[in-house]
């Protein structure tokens, strides 16, 4: 199987190969100034890992906060809304209505993205419609529209799995190049949290009962049929699933796989990126999988409701900034939580130092 | 004992009198509005029910964002931390310093203030030092010198414990005529966790072993010498704890009493208040006591280490916004959340209506 599980790692394809992680001395530094800030040990809580997170990813101490932080929203449609089973309260058009809603800039992360100064592109990667009426760049890297059912078929091709994962490479390194110093990957599609909660019990090999949630908030005999399609997923692919790119074909859809390239590029880029929910996970998930070390790199912006990103959480050793309850998706939960990566960065550099006060 | 008990009731002082609460018939546009916007229901979680809080406060839907947040931090030494047991881990002198490092703005709390435009004020309520190098306005409103040990001696006279409601009422008023649409409380003054967990306990009446924490980091031994001293504090007092003015003068602090005056004169205004730790919590609880209807106009910002303030944030039905393991005091929790109140407005006001997308 070494011809199909791994055809570019024979190529030595570099996302097969570990990430190096952030700079270990400046993390050593700036645990030490943590330290010797002027307040009690430990009083800062949950903000003195990420200040230290955050100066070793960006290689100084006190490192300036994020101020280009760029996200990303790739938008897809999923073959599992056309099967019958209604996996999502809403019809997959709104995918489609909803890409314009960011383009108009009146989509929630949109709101969220102005207030922190955050830079929004969305992109259709595999919508269910021709966005005839938007702008050519927002399908400049369209893989195709929508995705098998993933309980009957595969989702794409191992073909379009490598398209779409050096779409989201190329995508990350154009957001890096226009100087992004945090990213954040967001996504939009009707449908997607049966494909990422599929990947993430793949990924960790566990049954469906324990992935399964009610995404925007289908009712519980949804809920039944979702477990259900997605379990059926599980048992068609089967120890397929073990390869991360095979898995991604069996399981995914062209925004997941995408959003997988684009975070083991960021990783190989050195570039830090705030996590947000379900979707986030799924990806991180593979793409760790794909690159391993990718995780020293994250942060997690936001606790999902969806039991698959906890889980994933959990295996990835990533603890979520915030728990608002926010069910969303668009990266929103990450957005909401930039003020603190900015307010951790700012405490390093700009409180006295006990030393000061003697 | 009504002499004693009630001395401003019987003149007539507003401060027992109800207070009025929020706009009710805003609070029912907000809500209408919060699902009338373009996203599934419920899926902006808690900050649904803080843009519904956030108009409903302002009287107008949908409501700006805060613009004008201003903290008050004030500062005071507690006589527990002189009495020979350790109910700190950093001597009384810390205070003063503190208090110097607000006035210069390198405290934790003077960092996060910057980065979200909120003005920060120190205040003098009680510290045991002359602060001669200082501002004289920082101890325009001293009360006096440290307090009484708790434990052996009432905090406070009934005249200061007057004195201080009457300056944190004052204090209040200056804020909200210099425009303040959300106020912010703080603290800072070693030793501040004992007299704050004492005045919980005794608002519900529970032992001390259900208030006592570690506050600034204190060992297992101080610990166990800390909740005997604050148990012991409860017993002295007994049944006359029960009326709030009293509590104060028997448990408190001038800066606690103060922190009381301020939250009852912000409701009494209509201004909203986002509250901080366990110091603040101890001020909601007895100001509620002594006006009623305060907390229809307070949110929490920050879900403290302290056992106290969980009790008494449940006891008044708040949720914290952040739960970040921060216990560094100086309001630095409420703070670190005013981003979040920005953007339950922001959304309710900028994101698309579900009839804007048909």
């Amino acid at each position: 199987m070494a011809d199909i599980r791994s055809p570019d790692l024979d190529r030595g394809d570099p996302r097969r190969q570990p990430v190096a992680p952030p700079s270990a001395a400046i993390k050593a530094e700036a645990s030490s100034r943590v330290s010797a800030l002027a307040k009690p040990l430990g009083a800062l809580g949950r903000l003195e890992d990420l200040a230290v997170w955050w100066s070793a990813c960006r290689g100084v101490c006190p490192a300036d906060p994020p101020a280009n932080v760029r996200a990303v929203v790739l938008a897809g449609d999923h073959g599992v809304t056309a099967s019958g089973s209604s996996v999502s309260a809403y019809p997959r058009e709104v995918t489609a209505a909803m890409v314009c809603a960011f383009v108009a800039g009146v989509a929630g992360v949109s709101v969220l993205a102005r207030q922190h100064g955050v830079s929004v592109r969305v992109l259709d990667l595999g919508v269910d419609a021709d966005l005839d009426g938007l702008p050519a760049e927002v399908s400049a890297y369209k893989i195709r529209r929508s995705s098998g059912a993933i309980d009957r078929e595969d989702a794409l091709s191992l073909t379009e799995v490598q398209q779409a994962l050096a779409a989201g490479a190329v995508i990350a390194a154009e957001e890096i190049a226009a100087g992004a110093d945090l990213l954040i990957l967001g996504d939009m599609g009707i449908g997607n949290t049966t494909p990422a909660a599929a990947l993430i019990a793949a990924t960790w090999g566990v049954p469906a009962t324990e992935v399964t949630g009610r995404g925007t908030g289908i009712d519980d005999q949804a809920l039944v049929a979702k477990t259900a399609l997605i379990q059926a997923a599980l048992d068609r692919v089967g120890a397929r699933a073990a390869d991360p790119v095979q898995r991604l074909a069996a399981l995914g859809s062209a925004d997941l796989a995408a959003g997988v390239g684009f975070l083991v590029a960021a990783a190989q880029s050195r570039v830090p990126v705030l996590l947000d929910g379900v979707i986030a996970l799924a990806e991180a998930a593979v793409a760790e999988d794909l690159a391993p070390g990718c995780v020293a790199w994250w942060a997690a912006g936001h606790r999902s409701t969806e039991p698959a990103q906890q889980l994933a959480t959990d295996k990835l050793g990533l603890v979520p900034l915030l728990d608002l309850g926010l069910r969303l998706g668009e990266g929103s939960g990450a957005v909401a939580a930039v003020p603190l990566v900015r307010s951790a960065a700012l405490l390093l550099s700009q409180m006295a130092l006990l030393s000061d006060l003697a």
